[in-house]
């Protein structure tokens, strides 16, 4: 079966984050205010062909440790959505 | 109130995903095969100070326009979720 998978990855809690900093920046001068913790992270989507959905997820939390995330200074989740066969309509 | 607010951006479907594509090559090197589609887009968690949640998201939706994504290439996603009274425990 495949999966789609969606893992989200996010700086840390006190791990300093220039992208979020600059768009908290940005925000007062296009007439935003009142917006405060802006963090930025990446949002991955993917399709994975597993047997069952256990496999599926424990692949992607091992993709997440060896590529996808640096866990030293980002979390990651990982979230399994539909399944379909091979074969079926998407 | 303060509404905890995740966006999601991600590359519009046809639109070339160079980092999605890199990722999608380095598996088979690291021993995953049957990994596909791979897309990586943005999540961006902040912080609203407004009255109601359809003030929160409408303006979530106008950063979004202006600053946040482009949308030509991307498509976004505004998820408003919990809300908290100034002066409450977070």
């Amino acid at each position: 079966m495949t999966f789609s998978v969606v893992v989200n990855v996010m700086p840390k809690a006190g791990i300093s984050d220039p992208q979020g900093q600059t768009i908290e920046r940005a925000l007062p001068a296009l007439g935003y205010t009142g917006v405060n913790g802006v963090r930025v992270g990446k949002r991955i989507m993917l399709e994975i062909e597993a047997a069952t959905e256990d496999e599926a997820r424990a692949r992607a939390t091992e993709m997440c440790e060896r590529l996808l995330a640096n866990s030293v200074i980002e979390a990651y989740e990982v979230a399994i959505g539909e399944a379909r066969t091979e074969g079926a309509q998407a």
